[in-house]
């Protein structure tokens, strides 16, 4: 099972082809991970705060399928592909939500994204905090 | 009475002060005149493809009293101030949710925000289509 | 005499409308003011690094009058409006730079922004440094 | 050889972490290949209006090696790696523009980006002009 955050498009997210610009995609995949962290009881700012760590992106990778434009209502998934001790890759989507009910959801992109744990100050590679990484392989 | 639309600040709205960048403010009071019109029964790219016009900002005007932070909750308002044939000046606030129920939101930032309707070609002024400007007028 | 800096429109700056997104003129105004800085001898990341203070925008108020396209140049200006102890009001005009050499510059749009000096970890406002203070009063 | 372009970091291009936020080297990259396009003859509105036709990503791939902060002047390049009929592939990096005249600039990032040509009302892909590709292959 995966997790599932809807997301509107608005002006701000479209650029003059009409359509929503595709680098915006990786903010909606992200605002759907950071729901899903919290929907586990992990909260980024805290554990900034409280253990001086936090997420970094490595490396996406995305594939884009069909446009979205404005007003159209996203669903945005996320699960984990792969847990390291260091470092989580993130299988994500982007559906376009059915106008009719009857409709399944229509594939816009997908991707992976993979985040690895880092020092705040200095940034470099730290293990995971265990209770992160206890949350989230539940999800696997 | 204001219509109020809740925003979670994330990564892409931060920047290197820790803080919300100050431009996203007129990101968050968009989306919520967006879902404001929505609940008016108002789609702007129904509108479009129907009437062929649009809204455009002429002008905005914002103060900022206190920063949000990441994974904060806020809430943004919407009213209209004056209506008028071919302009309407809305009023915006963004408050930060409190943490704790017994407390008043706090101000963040607030402003206005002048829209005027625009033929979608040719991007000249054109009069508010009535059903726009009667649904809007009964939130005045 | 005020500063002046060049923008060139990509899609990133654009939205369905065909035209610039209005949020995005505070960007264009503040990549003008961080280059005059610059050329002043101002490095914001140095002042922070240094210092421990950085300049916030305190209010913003913005008019506009002609829209902006893709791949069109643009001429952003900067100059200091009003300078206190504490926060300085800087006017700044967007212009699309004429396609031919005779013709005068076209005014897209204008403003004013509010910035104050604050204290990096506190965010209370500070005093701004007297070397910053002199340096942008030349340009007075 | 391959087509460079200086990029500057501004606030909007940081978040919260201190550091350029990961989407927007999507928009660094996008900068470069326009700026490659026109310094190749090709204006991307100039092609939307006469030719009806527009470039559209359809994938991207990008790792991220060290991170950039307020301030750094970055290079960014472009290079043809793949060219189709309808689709190209081009190899970008980002490089930090290296402080002291005789290091070597360092690698921040880097990705292959996969654009398409669409009509712009059908959004359906078409083949690439003649001379786009002419011209974009004499850089492969």
């Amino acid at each position: 099972m995966s997790f599932s955050w809807p997301v509107r498009v608005y002006w701000e997210d479209t650029d003059a082809g009409g359509i929503v610009f595709y680098a915006n995609y990786l903010k909606f995949f992200e605002r759907a991970r950071t729901e899903w962290l919290r929907e586990l009881g992990i909260g980024q700012q805290a554990l900034r705060d409280e253990v001086g760590g936090m997420f970094i992106v490595s490396a996406t990778q995305v594939q884009y399928h069909r446009p979205a434009r404005l007003d159209d209502l996203l669903l945005v998934t996320a699960r984990v592909l792969e847990a390291g001790r260091a470092s989580l890759t993130i299988e994500q989507r982007a559906l376009l939500h059915p106008p009719d009910e009857g409709m399944p959801p229509l594939l816009l992109c997908e991707g992976t994204i993979r985040i690895g744990w880092v020092d705040v100050r200095s940034l470099r590679p730290q293990r995971i905090p265990a209770p992160v990484l206890e949350a989230l392989q539940g999800r696997a």
